[in-house]
């Protein structure tokens, strides 16, 4: 059985490792740095269907089928599958996972499902709860606007701070054998730093990527140094600046070493994204398109995934509520 | 470590037990079969707040203190709480556990929410990640109504099959100490009969029950008349009778120790509640107001606790889709 390190750390025992990774993504997203990286490109952004909600759910089977043939098995035949998404009640996954009979671990952890995703399948795995467990997670640049922001035909202006949401989905299958392991993983703590813009979501999740990198610093006796890189969703160019800060006001310099899922995605200059990308399958695509990859390459050997997550809604914002945020963080070995 | 029986259920290794529990509900749900029996009744919908999200989260944050209390620990001394709600992006949740400095597992599963909660709880004890870790959730009749259906100024009409959201949170407390122990947990998968009608979600979430019940009695060999209690929640009265004749099909007979959280918790006829009561609250309220009680004092020793969740949204039934549904299971044991 896994052990705490320290206070909140998890250090999985069994050897849980990627056994299977896919992703599929939207046209702008494969026109930006990671061009040429994803697996499936799909210039429709109603995937066939008749509704951006429905396209999520594609874009969501086509990663889990993916990875799940990555691993060497139909996805009838997972234990489970732990997925989430933006949309309200989680309907890209609800509908991608519906009579597909395989047991569903639905999660809510807004931008940062990626990482909860994959903590939850690699707890799953550890207990052997499930032999092959999947992480699941998709967003959609088209049913995120319409949902949080306002119709895409208003052509609402954004500020540089504000982010795009990308339009991907990205799948894990954990299990015992693969080049890249889950060694720990920890649960985020939800912190409040009353930002109230919701144009500015790498502001309001900075603190959360602080609360959480320094704990994990903390509890495992580790610094940046000690990491082949330190990867951040989705922060943006201006939320990953105020990380540096808020981190070396705790005396921890990040480093060349950090990066951030929002910043790597787009080309905000040229792509005319702003501060970057964000969404669930923002992290999700840079890690099963980049990240892991290179792990299983060699190239990079020892990571730090922190996926951040803003944990309001229209209402709460409509309410005047400020922006809560979590990041939950995954350590890859290999 | 815990081991799977048969092919899905989960039998914990670990003497994972109830360490506390609370709940926390209003007018309404005070007034039916179960009054006198919750830890406390907010006559005031608002909960002294200025909407009824933010009450919602007020709710939950009496539940979780209530349920703390009687493990004998403070809120901030839990390992991890695992929750979520019904409102969009789980606010409820969000805004209950912000800044209270204990890690967040979201989670979304519409009313099966209390028995998902439970499930990862446990789960995240008996691997060590937690020593307490607490399972919440809630529901509110009117954050519900306006966002599901209509504005409560609007008084609309509700048929006959149609369920009351219940107003409520429940939080359990799960650590090594306590009379009712967590024995067994199996995750539902999701299932879609086609049902389209936002009115009988009693019937879209009847074959969800049918398939977790099936599941577990097959896989672990047992048959209903070896339970003293077999409950679901929210099925309400013609969604429990519609599982009555699914389980018949399938040859087996839940007979009278069967009862349904959305049944017991109103009376219909006399507080005009249509077919029952529905929400995670209801669930939630129902087993730690009456069914752990009596497992306390022993009237029962033996429950199988299968919450149900219609997994769609306003958007998908505006799409037209049809409602998924799921069931997870819990065995509780003294």
């Amino acid at each position: 059985m896994g052990q705490k390190t320290g206070n909140r750390v998890f250090r999985f025992e069994k050897d849980i490792r990627v056994a299977g990774r896919g992703n599929c993504v939207g046209k702008i997203e494969n026109e930006g740095p990671l061009s040429g990286t994803f697996d499936h490109v799909i210039p429709d952004e109603y995937y066939g269907k008749q509704t951006f909600e429905q396209a999520e759910t594609e874009f969501q089977k086509t990663a889990l089928e993916t990875a799940a043939g990555r691993a060497g098995l139909p996805v009838r035949e997972l234990g489970l599958i732990a997925g989430g998404d933006l949309l309200n009640q989680c309907i890209a996954s609800g509908y991608c996972v519906r009579n597909n009979g395989v047991p569903f671990w639905g999660l809510y952890g807004a931008c940062s499902t990626m990482a909860l995703s994959i903590l939850t399948a690699a707890i799953a795995v550890e207990t052997g709860m499930a032999r092959h467990a999947a992480a699941l997670t998709s967003s959609h640049f088209c049913s995120a606007e319409r949902q949080y922001r306002t119709p895409l035909e208003y052509g609402g202006q954004r500020p540089p701070s504000a982010q795009r949401t990308v339009t991907a989905a990205a799948c894990l299958i954990l299990a015992k054998e693969g080049a890249v392991r889950v060694e720990q993983a920890m649960l985020g703590r939800v912190v409040d730093f009353n930002v109230t813009d919701v144009f500015h979501m790498g502001g309001a999740m900075a603190p959360a990527a602080a609360d959480t990198l320094a704990a994990f610093f903390a509890d495992t006796g580790t610094a940046p140094a000690d990491f082949d890189l330190i990867i951040t969703g989705d922060l943006g160019v201006y939320g990953s600046a105020i990380l540096r800060d808020l981190m070396n006001q705790r005396g921890i310099v990040l480093g060349e070493r950090y990066a951030d899922c929002g910043v790597m995605i787009f080309d905000g200059a040229r792509q005319d994204t702003h501060a970057g990308g964000s969404g669930c399958g923002c992290s999700g695509a840079v890690l099963t398109a980049r990240v892991l990859p290179e792990m299983e390459k060699g190239t990079l050997r020892n990571v730090l995934f922190c996926a951040t997550g803003a944990l309001m809604s229209p209402t709460s914002v409509m309410q005047s509520q400020s922006i809560p945020a979590v990041a939950h963080l995954i350590h890859f070995t290999n």
